[in-house]
């Protein structure tokens, strides 16, 4: 930029300081109780994190106890040291005394107070009082947005619908009374050609599985459109103002497509009161917004843009961590800045398209935007400013007295609920880098604001990201979670045409596969598609006890050199193969598709955890080569490293075929042991697909053999042999005990007692408890319940509910579980698809009749039949705890919900089957969690999230009771196991010597 | 001291170095190969170390092939960057070329130079050459030491005692042709007062066992008299002077009591040329030596002092350490230096009584002792000065200007095995402390050197001990190894009046204990003393199938309660139960005698380790019950923690039955579990003061269940309940497997999958190379094979010797075996006595027989018989690896030998039995050393020391194969066994929201 225009805005950014003056906005004024819980919240990041957890969870809250038990943990923890204030004189009084229950009522005033700093009222006729006032004092025009609830169904869309089309009704009566801005005419448009009826809404709550169904973006949108288009007509029809905000990133594309695909549409073309949202803080900001503008001028549109920054940038940096993709948004306060005015200028430059809605409470962002209108000579019309109600008041006079149009956010609905979002917001608005805190709280010179931020950016440059190579891998770097698939246009048509192509390898020939040499047999198993039972996946040449005596053989013949293989060039073959699932993965996941009935997402993840077991076990490895440490003294060192155990038998299971046999393999090889694979019966393509990726790293002959067949013969055969070492095994539960009694005996000549790593059922419970916050919990729980129809061992299928929340969430997951989507699981819309077998369809069905004698079936999910081996979801509430179906592992889409009336009985049901293998809790009592995580006892204990989908080396998984032995798989015991531990003391003092330093005579 | 005083220890000093001039010992020249080493040796640390080694190691080698190769993997492996001149241009040929014997003679030339540097000649007569030149050129006296070998056996005293008569003879001869100093009359008294025939000899070489025997004082100072009047005599017969040198500090009451034992005898007592050395650097030096002083004026002896600092403070400070007992040494040069000037005033003070022989090469030391002599006015025949041959030659010309009687040590004996001793000293000695090194080779300022190091010492105060507080185990502490019994006056006789106390108690009624109650039963049992079957020790009520029904119950009952309770709390009480078997360390180490037939050290070791465990499992609980971080990532937290299994049985061995029942019982109930305790049925008595060590701290009633009784009926009821979550087993390998078979079912109505830890046999073996060091083996090896009469299950029962090392080894062995003492364990002179019973005794007597057939009988140790079920101990050779007595375990006194012909032979024989547990090497080879880590197949390898006898935390215990199941104990790993690990993973991401830092807009 020249300097005359940076001048400018310097000059312009002055001028608006100048007419702002010292007034501070209202949030600062420590005087208010608000003011004084930010004020404490910036100076005291545990207190604000705390705050702001409380906040969340007040609306929740309905009996004054609670809330002063909720004060209590908290506020009052013996850890904390807040200061006394802080502590609401809550610190020592019981939560259900008359003291506590009034400090908790004057809390709650508080409370309120604070909500209705920033919303404008509970119903549209209440913010109206508020937005006339504002309109008639300020001169601002107003947006509304129906505070948004997390719409997790179909029928909560319904909802949402009918609020929108009511709220522009209600509206449209009450603005015909109302003087229009600039023209003064009754009803008229705002300064002549803006509706006054200008609402805003969000594209996630217009179709609820927007997330899970991206992989099948054009059906979302479609379901998008079909909410969207009546709340269009009706805006038409009324003469209103819609525009789409803006959300988190997975969010952003659906958003950008919906937009584009309904304004596509000749009915809606030519309407110009539309408008979206645009976040200046993605990294890829502007060559997105080159794409939009060009679909804008190529179709003619016109609309508007409101410009932010984004308020979603804790969740895109933690996520982008917690999933290992590149972090989307600047991480430079600067360099967001500098992309805005970027940004601001490409929009105003286009300004025969799209109208420029600035919403910016900064200085200097304002006064660049008006310089760069200026200098563009954008029409009045396509300029507007926004700033949000409730946030720097003493900015409103400023743009007024430079004439800008300034329209306010008007955050309408219950107080209350809908205070979280905003206090979010606020929070994030007060962080030390705020401009608004650093110019009106903490007085930073202006000067200093109003620079360029593209020279700041440069001379604050971006924080490298966090890849410190960590030594605990050596040269390998740390490990880090395979993303998981991203399903932009590429990877959609890669894995249809993947899909497409992989039927033509059907029937696949299978064979056993010893010390390298594949055998024909002629005992022959098929494998179909459980959802199209006629098509067969994979002909079987089945091992028989010869094959498998050969393959032992063959096992144990290489174990000399392969054992002696150093540990980094056996981690290397992992990294190959891991490099070589990546190649194939649109493939493998088609495969898994077919044989396994697994659907897009579902299929996709399973590579991805692939990826993860290679990866991580080959690290691992590398890691524990290293001796540890027993003792270092002068005169002795004392070490502990590891050898190989011998021959492995791995028995797989058939509903993570890929990655949980890839897994235990990969475990049993890297540690130096041969192995003997038998895959499940159900899934023997899947199972030579494993063999085949370590063929193709030129893994050494014999330390993989293949032997598929039937369980039972194979299994046996290899669990007693003499010189099987060690069993790994998933799968039944008396499968399981079946393989642990037998590897009890040693046989005659055996060189070891032998080992088993046993991973096996699960009964699995989520709490619910009084507090949770069900907006987030139905999504999860359904996932937990639901995806691959409830066949994981970590599957939840037990839903204990505190009284206090129980209609509210057995109706919202009622709900939930008949918004799922029956199908083939090679159609990308698929939820719920056939079960494995027929076998398990019967199972599933018989416990279904048993469920509807035990308890009152809640539902069985949306009408419609399914392909193949289907079952229909079933729900059963009034269950007993001690029922079969709450009881015995039931392995499908079968779920039981029981109410309990406290956190104790909760626990007790929980813990009152004899698996322990997943658990969950949704609560927002750090009292209950607390107690959770001591007497919730089951192996992998989940927070405030879902019970499926554990992620490589961050929750290492496994259970105990009848859910399994051995140590933790995806975790750094696992590797352990499959060793002897040796320990080697070195007296290192010889004749009176030894390393050290120092001594004495002379 | 006065400033006057310490004014002429300067002045006197100074004209010392003015004397001594600026020409440099002999070993700072660096024009000789022997200066060049040791110049590099002060510089390089990692050379200094490897050549000591290498040096140590050198005269063994008999082919220049094996000198080659030790060279290369001394100074030339890869991760070493020595100069090029320091590889000995040996790096890149093959030890068997041409090239390398050429080097590997010359550089066996310049080591031989070396040596003949500081030893006077092979024999006496080589030497007197040496020793007549000096006199007559530097006017100096000497003193003469056959280099010292290690004794080990009866046999070998005698040979000692033969060469030092044979020395004084000899030399006796000799002189007589030589003129006295200061008198020059031929084999006079030199300065007319001093023998010329003076030899030094040390203390250990007269009685090999007085280590062993350090319980059995009177008798070790008996049989080492036995040795000594002989010299005595001879020296009275030939009038020479005989010196008793001091060696480390286990000898030092042994020489001091030894010397006043045979002095006090009227024959010795007025004869005056006799001495002993004296070691300032002790931190008890100055009460120790007016003690001596003491017993001098009483019995009106006369005799010298050779003040000394000291030549083992190395191996001081290291065992001090490895054994955890306080550094005896002063660990500040400084107050060495002022101790030994504290010394000889007292010394010179006393100069009616003992004449002070000062042994220093330091000129300030020297100065002082002048100036102090000079005040106290000491006569000349009451002082002379030493120094050892071969270092500082240019001190002495100033010591003889200075008119001083020096005399020099004259180490005699073959120049190559000889000089590991004293280059050990000489590395001592150019440490950077080192007077010589800082005066002649660093070139310190004199008045800096000369300075009073007692104010030197306040100066440079002593540096704290290590006992930082480790964080590991909070405040409590870091762990530290209970210190072996000191057998002072105090020890013995507190041990031999508890073992006289308790026959008082026997036969004790032993009950089971169920709940806190004991229960009378009618079937009874009886327990006897080995050694002296017709002493019962114990009456027992055995414990029936209603009695283990009702502890399994009771166990089962009691659980909720203890796994609710604090870990921290849980480990108080261990904690506590140490120090009440510290308390009562005699009255339990007595049991062990009379029940268990351990001796005075063995079982006294038992208690110590009994400490261990529970101090270290505490410890190890509070430790391991702070979760483990999984991952910390902004949004999650994921953490691992522990939660107790619920009832265990433990089921103890005989042979340890204190220590490892509480090392079993400790285990499983401080990680929150509940016990039922089966002790072994040779030893109730012994089980039931285990119960009462806990019961005694008020162990919550029922955690711990006693039920003794026949080992089938209670342990198979036991194992198989359904009730019972675990086995914790020590003992047979076919119990074990017994139990591991029972275990693997998992019975109708059980909670969990059994789990077993067993440790079960070993066959353990011990290489030795063809390069150990037997001097340094012999002792180890017949510990590991012979204490407790090998039941133990580390014991080594296969040495396994290389050809080259084989008749040295075998005959010596032989010899030691021979030494061993046979009689009951109450004696305190007892090597072997009876072993457990009779059952025990005839396994034994069965395998010798075996043996007898199946290889040669090499000794059955002594003659004479033992008391008891007594078994003699028996060695076989040319065993063949495959036989009987070489492949089953035996658990007794046996061990065979197996000859092999190279180390790949030594290695499969070691690695060629069905157990893995303990394994030894004796070797100097660094690739040997290093290929046995790889190559040696065993839970527990140890490396130039013996097989038994592993420390808690330094040496994790355990086997594989058919030795045991289950993860080490004594170590990190072996409490997270008895525990069900569990994931805890917190979605801390909450609407948005998480705690972290950073934000975007504003």
């Amino acid at each position: 930029m020249s300097s005359d225009f940076e001048n400018g805005v310097r000059k312009t950014g002055i001028k608006l300081y100048d007419i702002a003056g010292k007034s501070k906005p209202s949030l600062f004024k420590k005087d208010y109780w608000t003011g004084k819980v930010m004020d404490l919240s910036m100076k005291n990041e545990a207190f604000k994190h705390e705050m702001f957890r409380f906040v969340d969870v007040f609306p929740y809250l309905t009996k004054p106890e609670s809330v002063a038990q909720h004060i209590q943990e908290y506020f009052c923890r013996p850890d904390q040291d807040f200061p006394k204030t802080m502590r609401w004189g809550l610190s020592k009084v019981k939560p259900d005394s008359i003291a506590a229950k009034m400090a908790a009522k004057s809390i709650g005033k508080n409370i309120s107070t604070m909500g209705k700093q920033f919303i404008t009222g509970e119903t549209i006729e209440e913010a109206a009082k508020v937005m006339l006032k504002g309109r008639k004092k300020d001169g601002v025009a107003w947006t509304v947005k129906i505070l948004k609830e997390a719409v997790t169904s179909t029928q909560e869309e319904e909802e949402f619908l009918a609020k929108q089309i009511e709220l522009m009704e209600r509206y449209s009566e009450i603005i015909k009374e109302w003087p229009a801005l600039g023209t003064g005419i009754k009803g008229g448009l705002d300064w002549g050609f803006s509706p006054q009826v200008n609402i805003s809404l969000m594209a996630s709550c217009l179709y609820s599985q927007y997330l899970p169904k991206s992989c099948a973006m054009d059906y979302a949108i479609d379901r998008a459109k079909e909410r969207l288009r009546p709340i269009y007509r009706k805006a038409m029809e009324l003469s209103a103002y819609v525009l789409m905000d803006m959300e988190h990133l997975p969010a952003r594309r659906f958003t950008l497509e919906l937009f584009k695909s309904i304004n596509d549409e000749p009915e809606f073309r030519d309407w110009p009161h539309k408008g979206i949202a645009y976040q200046a803080y993605m990294k890829d900001a502007e060559p997105l917004l080159a794409e939009l503008l060009d679909w804008a001028k190529e179709g003619r549109h016109n609309f508007g843009i409101r410009l932010i920054k984004g308020a979603f940038w804790d969740e895109e940096v933690v996520l982008a961590n917690l999933y290992n993709y590149p972090i989307p948004v600047f991480t430079n306060k600067y360099a967001t800045d500098a992309s805005y005015e970027r940004c601001a200028r490409t929009v105003l430059e286009n300004h025969h398209h799209v109208q420029l809605k600035c919403a910016s409470h900064n200085i200097r962002t304002v006064a660049y935007v008006i310089e760069c209108a200026k200098g563009l000579k954008v029409p009045d019309d396509r300029l507007e400013f926004q700033m949000l109600h409730g946030m720097a008041e003493n900015l409103r006079e400023a743009w007024k007295k430079h004439n800008l149009r300034l329209r306010l956010y008007s955050p309408v609905g219950e107080i209350v609920p809908g205070m979280a979002y905003l206090v979010r917001r606020l929070l994030e608005n007060t962080s030390s880098e705020s401009f608004l805190r650093q110019s009106f709280a903490d007085d930073a010179a202006r000067e200093e604001m109003l620079r360029d931020p593209a020279t700041l950016a440069k001379e604050n440059s971006e924080p490298q990201e966090d890849i410190e190579a960590s030594s605990e891998y050596g040269d390998k770097g740390p490990f880090s979670n395979e993303p998981p698939v991203d399903w932009d246009i590429h990877n959609h048509a890669a894995f249809a045409v993947a899909l497409e192509n992989l039927k033509e390898s059907f029937p696949r020939k299978v064979l056993p596969v010893v010390n390298g040499h594949p055998k024909t047999i002629e005992k022959k198993m098929l494998s179909n598609d459980p959802n199209k039972p006629e098509r067969v996946v994979a002909e079987v040449s089945c091992a028989d006890a010869d094959t498998v005596e050969k393959a032992v053989a063959s096992a144990k013949m290489v174990f000399v050199d392969w054992s002696a293989t150093p540990a980094e060039k056996r981690a290397d073959y992992l990294f190959q193969a891991a490099e070589r699932v990546r190649t194939k993965r649109h493939e493998l996941a088609a495969l898994l598709v077919y044989e396994g009935g697994k659907n897009w997402n579902e299929s996709q993840a399973d590579v991805c955890e692939t990826v993860d077991f290679l990866e991580f076990y080959g690290r691992e490895m590398i890691r524990i080569n290293n001796p540890r440490v027993a003792s270092e003294l002068p005169g002795e060192s004392s070490r502990l490293g590891f050898i190989p155990r011998g021959v492995g038998a791995v028995i797989a299971p058939w509903n993570f075929a890929l990655p949980i046999s890839i897994g235990m393999i990969s475990a049993a090889i890297v540690t130096g042991n041969t192995v003997v694979y038998k895959p499940a019966s159900q899934t023997p393509a899947i199972g030579q697909a494993v063999y085949d990726i370590f063929d193709n790293v030129d893994l050494p002959k014999g330390v993989l053999n293949f032997v598929p067949g039937p369980g039972e013969e194979i299994g046996d055969t290899l669990v007693t042999h003499k010189d099987v070492a060690f069993t790994v095994f998933t799968g039944s539960k008396d499968v399981g005990l079946g393989i642990i009694e037998k590897s009890g005996h040693t046989p005659e000549g055996a060189g070891q007692v032998k080992n088993v790593i046993a991973e096996m059922g699960g009964k699995n419970a989520i709490i619910i408890d009084s507090d949770a916050d069900i907006d987030a919990a139905v999504g999860p729980i359904i996932q937990s319940a639901f995806s691959y129809m409830g066949q994981k061992c970590s599957a939840a299928s037990r839903l204990i509910v505190l009284a206090e929340n129980y209609d509210k969430f057995v109706s919202r997951f009622k709900s939930a579980v008949e918004t799922l989507m029956f199908g083939p699981a090679w159609d990308p819309r698929t939820d719920i698809s056939a079960v494995i077998d027929a076998a398990a369809k019967e199972k599933i069905d018989k416990y279904v009749e048993i469920g509807e004698t035990e308890g009152r079936l809640l539902t069985r999910g949306v009408e419609g039949e399914g392909p193949g081996f289907f079952v229909r979801p079933a729900v059963f509430t009034d269950v007993s705890p001690d029922s079969r179906i709450a009881q015995e592992e039931i392995f499908g889409p079968v779920v039981c919900i029981i109410k309990v009336d406290d956190f104790n009985q909760a626990l007790k049901v929980a813990n009152g089957t004899q698996y322990a293998l997943t658990g969950g809790l949704f609560s927002r009592s750090p009292a209950n969690i607390e107690r959770a995580c001591r007497e919730f006892l089951v192996g992998s204990l989940y927070i405030n999230r879902g019970t499926t989908g554990a992620m490589m080396k961050r929750h290492p998984f496994g259970g105990f009771r009848m859910s399994g032995v051995g140590s933790k798989a995806m975790g750094q015991d696992y590797l352990p196991q499959f060793m002897y531990s040796r320990t080697i003391v070195e007296n290192t003092f010889r004749s009176g010597f030894a390393p050290m330093e120092g001594t004495a005579d002379g």
